[in-house]
Protein backbone atom coordinates (compact mmCIF):
# COMPACT_ATOMS: atom_id res chain seq x y z
CA UNK A 1 0.00 0.00 0.00
CA UNK A 2 3.03 2.27 0.89
CA UNK A 3 4.68 1.39 -2.32
CA UNK A 4 1.96 2.36 -4.28
CA UNK A 5 1.42 5.43 -3.33
CA UNK A 6 5.46 6.39 -3.06
CA UNK A 7 5.03 5.16 -6.95
CA UNK A 8 1.77 7.73 -7.34
CA UNK A 9 3.30 10.59 -6.04
CA UNK A 10 6.26 10.21 -7.97
CA UNK A 11 4.35 10.40 -10.91
CA UNK A 12 2.47 13.44 -10.63
CA UNK A 13 5.19 15.08 -8.00
CA UNK A 14 8.76 16.62 -8.86
CA UNK A 15 10.42 16.52 -5.35
CA UNK A 16 13.24 18.71 -4.99
CA UNK A 17 15.30 18.42 -1.61
CA UNK A 18 17.37 20.75 -0.39
CA UNK A 19 20.96 18.83 -1.82
CA UNK A 20 18.89 18.99 -5.44
CA UNK A 21 18.07 22.81 -4.91
CA UNK A 22 21.04 24.07 -4.28
CA UNK A 23 23.04 21.93 -7.66
CA UNK A 24 20.45 23.78 -10.37
CA UNK A 25 21.33 26.10 -12.31
CA UNK A 26 20.80 29.81 -11.16
CA UNK A 27 18.42 31.17 -13.16
CA UNK A 28 16.31 27.99 -12.78
CA UNK A 29 16.38 28.24 -9.47
CA UNK A 30 15.39 31.83 -8.89
CA UNK A 31 12.24 31.52 -11.56
CA UNK A 32 11.71 28.21 -9.18
CA UNK A 33 12.33 29.66 -5.49
CA UNK A 34 10.32 33.11 -6.20
CA UNK A 35 7.23 31.32 -7.52
CA UNK A 36 7.27 28.60 -4.59
CA UNK A 37 6.10 30.42 -2.35
CA UNK A 38 2.63 32.01 -4.21
CA UNK A 39 1.49 35.39 -5.50
CA UNK A 40 3.11 38.87 -4.45
CA UNK A 41 2.07 41.96 -4.39
CA UNK A 42 2.63 44.27 -6.81
CA UNK A 43 3.92 47.80 -6.04
CA UNK A 44 6.27 50.58 -6.78
CA UNK A 45 8.08 52.36 -4.59
CA UNK A 46 8.75 55.87 -5.02
CA UNK A 47 11.27 58.01 -3.28
CA UNK A 48 14.30 61.25 -4.00
CA UNK A 49 17.73 61.72 -3.09
CA UNK A 50 18.38 64.92 -1.34
CA UNK A 51 19.96 66.12 -4.47
CA UNK A 52 16.18 66.03 -5.60
CA UNK A 53 16.69 62.58 -8.04
CA UNK A 54 13.33 60.86 -7.87
CA UNK A 55 13.35 57.39 -8.07
CA UNK A 56 10.70 54.30 -8.73
CA UNK A 57 11.27 50.77 -8.56
CA UNK A 58 8.81 47.67 -8.60
CA UNK A 59 9.08 45.45 -5.55
CA UNK A 60 7.08 42.40 -5.12
CA UNK A 61 7.59 42.29 -1.20
CA UNK A 62 5.09 44.70 0.69
CA UNK A 63 3.95 43.02 3.36
CA UNK A 64 1.29 43.99 6.15
CA UNK A 65 2.80 44.04 9.51
CA UNK A 66 -0.24 45.03 11.72
CA UNK A 67 -3.06 48.06 11.39
CA UNK A 68 -2.53 49.79 14.89
CA UNK A 69 -0.18 51.57 14.32
CA UNK A 70 -0.49 50.99 10.56
CA UNK A 71 2.57 49.56 9.71
CA UNK A 72 4.40 47.37 6.61
CA UNK A 73 7.41 45.86 5.44
CA UNK A 74 9.53 45.14 3.16
CA UNK A 75 12.69 43.37 1.59
CA UNK A 76 15.68 44.61 0.33
CA UNK A 77 18.83 43.71 -0.84
CA UNK A 78 20.97 46.75 -0.47
CA UNK A 79 24.34 45.84 -1.65
CA UNK A 80 22.86 45.14 -5.24
CA UNK A 81 19.86 46.07 -7.86
CA UNK A 82 17.22 48.43 -5.75
CA UNK A 83 19.98 50.60 -4.17
CA UNK A 84 18.59 53.69 -4.58
CA UNK A 85 15.62 53.22 -3.05
CA UNK A 86 17.35 52.28 0.32
CA UNK A 87 19.91 55.26 0.19
CA UNK A 88 16.92 57.21 -0.58
CA UNK A 89 14.75 55.91 1.96
CA UNK A 90 17.88 56.09 4.55
CA UNK A 91 18.73 59.71 4.15
CA UNK A 92 15.23 61.60 3.88
CA UNK A 93 13.43 59.11 6.12
CA UNK A 94 10.18 58.67 3.32
CA UNK A 95 8.78 56.75 0.63
CA UNK A 96 5.75 55.95 -0.99
CA UNK A 97 4.00 52.20 -1.65
CA UNK A 98 1.62 52.75 -5.13
CA UNK A 99 -0.15 49.52 -6.74
CA UNK A 100 0.27 48.67 -10.07
CA UNK A 101 -2.29 48.16 -11.95
CA UNK A 102 -2.91 45.44 -15.28
CA UNK A 103 -2.60 48.23 -18.05
CA UNK A 104 0.91 49.72 -16.03
CA UNK A 105 2.55 45.76 -15.71
CA UNK A 106 4.84 46.37 -18.78
CA UNK A 107 6.51 50.14 -17.54
CA UNK A 108 6.60 48.52 -13.98
CA UNK A 109 8.61 45.68 -15.21
CA UNK A 110 10.79 48.49 -16.88
CA UNK A 111 11.55 49.85 -13.44
CA UNK A 112 13.43 46.91 -12.42
CA UNK A 113 16.13 47.58 -15.29
CA UNK A 114 19.70 48.92 -13.51
CA UNK A 115 19.26 53.08 -14.15
CA UNK A 116 22.16 54.70 -13.31
CA UNK A 117 21.93 56.56 -10.38
CA UNK A 118 21.46 59.84 -12.33
CA UNK A 119 18.82 58.58 -14.01
CA UNK A 120 14.88 59.13 -12.56
CA UNK A 121 12.71 55.73 -14.10
CA UNK A 122 10.18 58.41 -14.21
CA UNK A 123 12.03 59.87 -17.39
CA UNK A 124 12.10 56.34 -18.88
CA UNK A 125 8.69 55.14 -18.21
CA UNK A 126 5.12 56.40 -18.91
CA UNK A 127 4.78 57.33 -15.11
CA UNK A 128 4.26 60.43 -13.91
CA UNK A 129 5.20 61.56 -10.43
CA UNK A 130 3.06 63.42 -8.45
CA UNK A 131 3.59 65.25 -5.09
CA UNK A 132 1.14 65.80 -2.53
CA UNK A 133 0.80 68.37 -0.08
CA UNK A 134 4.10 68.32 1.65
CA UNK A 135 5.30 65.01 1.20
CA UNK A 136 8.69 64.77 0.07
CA UNK A 137 8.81 61.54 -1.79
CA UNK A 138 6.77 61.29 -5.14
CA UNK A 139 3.50 59.36 -5.79
CA UNK A 140 2.44 58.05 -9.00
CA UNK A 141 -0.15 59.44 -10.48
CA UNK A 142 -2.35 57.14 -12.00
CA UNK A 143 -2.36 54.43 -8.67
CA UNK A 144 -5.72 54.41 -7.38
CA UNK A 145 -4.15 52.93 -4.11
CA UNK A 146 -1.05 54.91 -2.56
CA UNK A 147 0.41 54.96 0.90
CA UNK A 148 2.89 57.53 2.35
CA UNK A 149 5.16 56.22 4.20
CA UNK A 150 8.17 57.08 7.08
CA UNK A 151 11.24 54.71 7.48
CA UNK A 152 10.81 53.26 11.17
CA UNK A 153 13.29 50.46 11.67
CA UNK A 154 15.14 48.11 9.47
CA UNK A 155 16.10 44.57 10.94
CA UNK A 156 19.45 42.84 9.44
CA UNK A 157 18.28 39.42 8.13
CA UNK A 158 21.52 37.98 8.89
CA UNK A 159 21.14 34.49 6.96
CA UNK A 160 21.10 35.71 3.53
CA UNK A 161 22.13 39.53 4.39
CA UNK A 162 18.73 40.89 3.15
CA UNK A 163 17.20 43.82 4.99
CA UNK A 164 13.62 44.47 6.24
CA UNK A 165 12.57 47.46 6.01
CA UNK A 166 9.74 48.48 8.70
CA UNK A 167 7.46 51.10 8.10
CA UNK A 168 4.80 53.62 9.12
CA UNK A 169 1.16 54.43 6.88
CA UNK A 170 1.23 58.53 7.19
CA UNK A 171 -0.95 58.64 4.71
CA UNK A 172 -3.25 56.53 2.31
CA UNK A 173 -5.39 57.64 -0.43
CA UNK A 174 -7.69 55.47 -2.24
CA UNK A 175 -10.16 55.80 -5.34
CA UNK A 176 -13.30 55.74 -3.50
CA UNK A 177 -15.08 53.67 -5.64
CA UNK A 178 -13.43 51.19 -3.76
CA UNK A 179 -13.85 51.84 -0.56
CA UNK A 180 -16.79 48.78 0.88
CA UNK A 181 -18.57 49.73 3.77
CA UNK A 182 -16.52 48.27 6.11
CA UNK A 183 -13.34 49.38 5.31
CA UNK A 184 -12.02 46.62 2.78
CA UNK A 185 -11.11 48.15 0.03
CA UNK A 186 -11.94 45.86 -3.69
CA UNK A 187 -8.49 45.14 -5.36
CA UNK A 188 -10.01 43.41 -8.30
CA UNK A 189 -11.68 46.63 -9.36
CA UNK A 190 -8.56 48.42 -9.15
CA UNK A 191 -7.01 46.29 -11.17
CA UNK A 192 -4.45 45.69 -8.86
CA UNK A 193 -2.26 42.98 -10.17
CA UNK A 194 -0.21 40.24 -8.33
CA UNK A 195 3.11 38.78 -9.04
CA UNK A 196 3.97 35.44 -10.33
CA UNK A 197 7.99 34.77 -9.75
CA UNK A 198 10.28 37.32 -10.83
CA UNK A 199 8.53 38.21 -14.24
CA UNK A 200 4.85 37.22 -14.22
CA UNK A 201 2.30 38.99 -14.01
CA UNK A 202 -1.44 38.11 -13.07
CA UNK A 203 -5.03 39.73 -12.32
CA UNK A 204 -7.11 38.76 -9.89
CA UNK A 205 -10.81 38.41 -9.84
CA UNK A 206 -12.60 37.87 -6.56
CA UNK A 207 -14.26 34.65 -5.94
CA UNK A 208 -15.93 35.43 -2.45
CA UNK A 209 -15.36 37.06 1.18
CA UNK A 210 -16.31 35.30 4.14
CA UNK A 211 -17.46 35.69 7.90
CA UNK A 212 -14.76 35.84 11.10
CA UNK A 213 -14.65 32.06 11.16
CA UNK A 214 -15.58 30.37 14.63
CA UNK A 215 -15.29 27.18 15.62
CA UNK A 216 -17.85 24.79 14.96
CA UNK A 217 -19.91 27.22 12.62
CA UNK A 218 -19.82 26.87 8.78
CA UNK A 219 -17.88 29.96 7.43
CA UNK A 220 -19.94 31.94 5.76
CA UNK A 221 -19.98 33.79 2.56
CA UNK A 222 -19.92 37.58 3.29
CA UNK A 223 -22.55 38.15 0.72
CA UNK A 224 -24.85 35.91 1.33
CA UNK A 225 -28.23 36.75 3.47
CA UNK A 226 -26.60 40.35 3.68
CA UNK A 227 -23.39 41.40 5.57
CA UNK B 1 -4.05 75.20 -11.92
CA UNK B 2 -3.08 74.01 -8.75
CA UNK B 3 -6.30 74.56 -6.68
CA UNK B 4 -7.99 73.06 -9.99
CA UNK B 5 -5.90 69.64 -9.34
CA UNK B 6 -6.53 69.72 -5.32
CA UNK B 7 -10.45 69.53 -6.61
CA UNK B 8 -10.34 66.81 -8.61
CA UNK B 9 -8.09 64.71 -6.47
CA UNK B 10 -10.66 64.82 -3.65
CA UNK B 11 -13.52 64.34 -5.91
CA UNK B 12 -11.77 60.92 -6.81
CA UNK B 13 -9.63 60.21 -4.26
CA UNK B 14 -9.90 59.67 -0.30
CA UNK B 15 -7.62 60.96 1.56
CA UNK B 16 -7.05 58.84 5.06
CA UNK B 17 -3.97 60.95 7.32
CA UNK B 18 -2.34 59.21 10.00
CA UNK B 19 -4.71 60.98 12.47
CA UNK B 20 -7.16 60.00 10.39
CA UNK B 21 -6.58 56.16 10.59
CA UNK B 22 -6.14 55.90 14.07
CA UNK B 23 -9.75 57.41 14.90
CA UNK B 24 -11.48 55.01 12.72
CA UNK B 25 -13.44 52.01 14.06
CA UNK B 26 -11.44 48.81 14.83
CA UNK B 27 -12.95 47.10 12.11
CA UNK B 28 -13.18 49.28 9.36
CA UNK B 29 -9.52 50.05 9.78
CA UNK B 30 -8.65 46.64 10.24
CA UNK B 31 -10.01 45.46 6.82
CA UNK B 32 -8.71 49.18 5.07
CA UNK B 33 -4.97 48.76 5.97
CA UNK B 34 -4.81 44.97 5.62
CA UNK B 35 -5.83 45.54 1.72
CA UNK B 36 -4.15 48.52 1.47
CA UNK B 37 -0.57 46.91 0.89
CA UNK B 38 -1.84 44.58 -2.12
CA UNK B 39 -2.58 41.25 -2.70
CA UNK B 40 -0.73 38.96 -0.27
CA UNK B 41 -0.10 35.00 -0.75
CA UNK B 42 -1.96 32.59 0.29
CA UNK B 43 -0.69 29.28 2.00
CA UNK B 44 -1.75 27.01 4.98
CA UNK B 45 1.08 26.26 7.51
CA UNK B 46 1.03 22.46 8.63
CA UNK B 47 3.16 21.68 11.61
CA UNK B 48 2.60 19.10 15.03
CA UNK B 49 3.30 19.61 18.05
CA UNK B 50 5.31 17.02 20.17
CA UNK B 51 2.37 15.72 21.48
CA UNK B 52 1.10 14.73 18.60
CA UNK B 53 -1.43 16.45 17.72
CA UNK B 54 -1.42 18.13 14.13
CA UNK B 55 -1.78 22.01 13.30
CA UNK B 56 -3.16 23.53 9.63
CA UNK B 57 -3.70 27.43 9.82
CA UNK B 58 -3.72 30.21 7.10
CA UNK B 59 -1.07 32.57 6.61
CA UNK B 60 -0.78 35.22 4.28
CA UNK B 61 2.46 36.94 4.81
CA UNK B 62 4.38 34.25 3.68
CA UNK B 63 7.51 35.79 1.52
CA UNK B 64 10.43 34.96 -0.64
CA UNK B 65 13.26 35.68 1.16
CA UNK B 66 16.15 34.23 -1.64
CA UNK B 67 16.51 31.37 -3.35
CA UNK B 68 20.40 30.71 -2.68
CA UNK B 69 20.07 29.34 0.24
CA UNK B 70 16.67 28.93 -0.69
CA UNK B 71 14.59 30.67 2.60
CA UNK B 72 11.50 31.99 3.12
CA UNK B 73 9.88 34.37 5.83
CA UNK B 74 6.87 34.92 7.21
CA UNK B 75 5.05 37.05 9.96
CA UNK B 76 3.61 35.40 13.50
CA UNK B 77 1.83 37.48 16.03
CA UNK B 78 2.76 34.69 18.69
CA UNK B 79 0.78 36.00 21.75
CA UNK B 80 -2.76 35.77 19.21
CA UNK B 81 -4.58 33.17 17.12
CA UNK B 82 -1.78 31.35 15.30
CA UNK B 83 0.23 30.47 18.36
CA UNK B 84 -0.13 26.67 17.82
CA UNK B 85 1.96 27.02 15.12
CA UNK B 86 4.24 29.24 16.56
CA UNK B 87 5.03 26.68 19.39
CA UNK B 88 5.20 23.50 17.29
CA UNK B 89 7.70 25.44 15.25
CA UNK B 90 9.42 26.51 17.89
CA UNK B 91 9.81 23.06 19.76
CA UNK B 92 9.85 21.34 16.91
CA UNK B 93 12.08 23.13 14.14
CA UNK B 94 10.06 22.52 10.92
CA UNK B 95 6.90 23.14 9.27
CA UNK B 96 4.94 22.60 6.03
CA UNK B 97 3.89 25.78 3.39
CA UNK B 98 1.28 24.79 1.25
CA UNK B 99 -0.25 26.64 -1.64
CA UNK B 100 -4.32 27.15 -1.24
CA UNK B 101 -6.00 26.67 -4.68
CA UNK B 102 -9.83 28.24 -5.32
CA UNK B 103 -11.67 24.75 -4.62
CA UNK B 104 -9.87 25.26 -1.26
CA UNK B 105 -11.11 28.47 0.45
CA UNK B 106 -14.05 28.06 2.40
CA UNK B 107 -11.95 25.23 4.42
CA UNK B 108 -8.57 27.61 4.02
CA UNK B 109 -10.62 30.79 5.93
CA UNK B 110 -12.21 28.18 8.26
CA UNK B 111 -8.53 27.03 10.06
CA UNK B 112 -8.40 30.83 10.72
CA UNK B 113 -10.75 30.19 13.92
CA UNK B 114 -9.41 29.77 17.42
CA UNK B 115 -9.89 25.81 17.99
CA UNK B 116 -8.39 24.79 21.39
CA UNK B 117 -4.78 23.66 21.07
CA UNK B 118 -5.85 19.96 21.75
CA UNK B 119 -7.78 19.90 18.17
CA UNK B 120 -6.38 19.42 15.03
CA UNK B 121 -7.93 22.01 11.70
CA UNK B 122 -7.27 18.60 9.97
CA UNK B 123 -10.24 16.84 11.70
CA UNK B 124 -12.82 20.12 11.06
CA UNK B 125 -11.93 20.81 7.44
CA UNK B 126 -11.72 18.67 4.35
CA UNK B 127 -7.70 18.51 3.98
CA UNK B 128 -5.86 15.49 4.88
CA UNK B 129 -2.65 15.61 6.32
CA UNK B 130 0.12 13.89 4.54
CA UNK B 131 3.56 12.50 5.68
CA UNK B 132 6.33 12.09 3.30
CA UNK B 133 9.26 10.52 4.05
CA UNK B 134 10.37 11.12 7.44
CA UNK B 135 9.20 14.79 7.84
CA UNK B 136 7.74 15.62 11.01
CA UNK B 137 5.09 18.36 9.79
CA UNK B 138 2.29 17.49 7.94
CA UNK B 139 1.74 18.58 4.13
CA UNK B 140 -1.72 19.28 2.82
CA UNK B 141 -2.76 16.08 0.56
CA UNK B 142 -4.21 18.27 -2.44
CA UNK B 143 -1.51 21.09 -2.56
CA UNK B 144 -0.09 21.36 -6.24
CA UNK B 145 2.90 23.51 -4.25
CA UNK B 146 3.97 22.13 -1.03
CA UNK B 147 7.36 23.15 0.99
CA UNK B 148 9.29 21.38 3.89
CA UNK B 149 10.67 24.01 6.09
CA UNK B 150 13.16 24.39 8.50
CA UNK B 151 13.30 27.05 11.22
CA UNK B 152 16.77 28.76 11.08
CA UNK B 153 15.34 32.40 12.40
CA UNK B 154 13.61 34.35 14.25
CA UNK B 155 13.62 38.63 14.62
CA UNK B 156 11.62 40.35 17.36
CA UNK B 157 9.99 43.38 15.33
CA UNK B 158 9.61 45.74 18.28
CA UNK B 159 7.44 48.36 16.95
CA UNK B 160 4.23 46.14 16.86
CA UNK B 161 5.43 42.51 19.59
CA UNK B 162 5.29 41.10 15.82
CA UNK B 163 7.97 38.21 14.98
CA UNK B 164 9.49 37.56 11.51
CA UNK B 165 9.94 33.75 10.98
CA UNK B 166 13.12 33.22 8.68
CA UNK B 167 13.22 29.31 7.34
CA UNK B 168 14.92 27.20 5.07
CA UNK B 169 13.27 25.30 2.63
CA UNK B 170 14.29 21.49 2.89
CA UNK B 171 11.91 20.18 0.73
CA UNK B 172 9.53 21.31 -2.41
CA UNK B 173 7.30 19.27 -3.92
CA UNK B 174 5.58 20.52 -7.19
CA UNK B 175 3.09 19.21 -9.47
CA UNK B 176 5.10 18.44 -12.95
CA UNK B 177 2.51 20.11 -15.00
CA UNK B 178 3.35 23.33 -13.54
CA UNK B 179 7.64 23.01 -13.62
CA UNK B 180 8.16 24.97 -16.96
CA UNK B 181 11.49 25.06 -19.15
CA UNK B 182 13.06 27.53 -16.95
CA UNK B 183 12.40 26.74 -13.90
CA UNK B 184 8.93 29.00 -13.17
CA UNK B 185 5.83 27.94 -12.03
CA UNK B 186 2.62 28.59 -13.45
CA UNK B 187 0.16 29.42 -10.48
CA UNK B 188 -2.67 30.07 -12.69
CA UNK B 189 -2.47 26.40 -13.69
CA UNK B 190 -2.28 25.95 -9.88
CA UNK B 191 -5.58 28.08 -9.62
CA UNK B 192 -3.64 28.77 -6.55
CA UNK B 193 -5.31 32.00 -4.90
CA UNK B 194 -4.62 35.23 -3.36
CA UNK B 195 -5.53 36.81 -0.25
CA UNK B 196 -7.01 40.51 -0.34
CA UNK B 197 -7.13 41.84 3.30
CA UNK B 198 -8.43 39.79 6.04
CA UNK B 199 -10.84 37.86 4.45
CA UNK B 200 -11.16 38.32 0.52
CA UNK B 201 -9.99 35.33 -1.57
CA UNK B 202 -8.55 35.94 -5.54
CA UNK B 203 -8.55 33.36 -8.23
CA UNK B 204 -5.16 35.29 -10.41
CA UNK B 205 -4.86 35.13 -14.13
CA UNK B 206 -1.72 35.27 -15.68
CA UNK B 207 -1.82 38.36 -18.12
CA UNK B 208 2.03 38.58 -19.55
CA UNK B 209 5.71 37.71 -18.45
CA UNK B 210 8.56 39.62 -19.43
CA UNK B 211 12.30 39.04 -20.45
CA UNK B 212 14.96 40.41 -18.25
CA UNK B 213 14.54 44.66 -18.15
CA UNK B 214 17.60 46.51 -19.20
CA UNK B 215 17.95 50.42 -19.42
CA UNK B 216 17.54 51.71 -22.85
CA UNK B 217 15.87 48.42 -24.50
CA UNK B 218 11.89 47.89 -24.88
CA UNK B 219 10.56 45.78 -22.35
CA UNK B 220 9.47 42.33 -24.11
CA UNK B 221 7.48 39.72 -23.46
CA UNK B 222 8.36 36.12 -22.70
CA UNK B 223 6.01 34.90 -25.37
CA UNK B 224 7.07 36.90 -28.15
CA UNK B 225 10.04 35.41 -30.31
CA UNK B 226 10.58 32.38 -28.82
CA UNK B 227 12.17 31.66 -25.48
Amino acid sequence: MFSIFIVLLNKEMHHYTKTSLSNLPKIFRLNLINSCTGFKSANLIGSKSQKGISNVAIFSSVTHLGSNPSMLGFIIRPTTVPRNTYDNIKKTGVFTVNHINSSQIKDAHQTSAKYETDISEFDKTNFEEEYIEDFFAPFVKDSKIKLGCKFVNEYHIKENDTILIVASIESLFVAEELIQEDGWLNLDKASTVAINGLDGYAKPSLLDRFKYARPNQETQSFFENGS
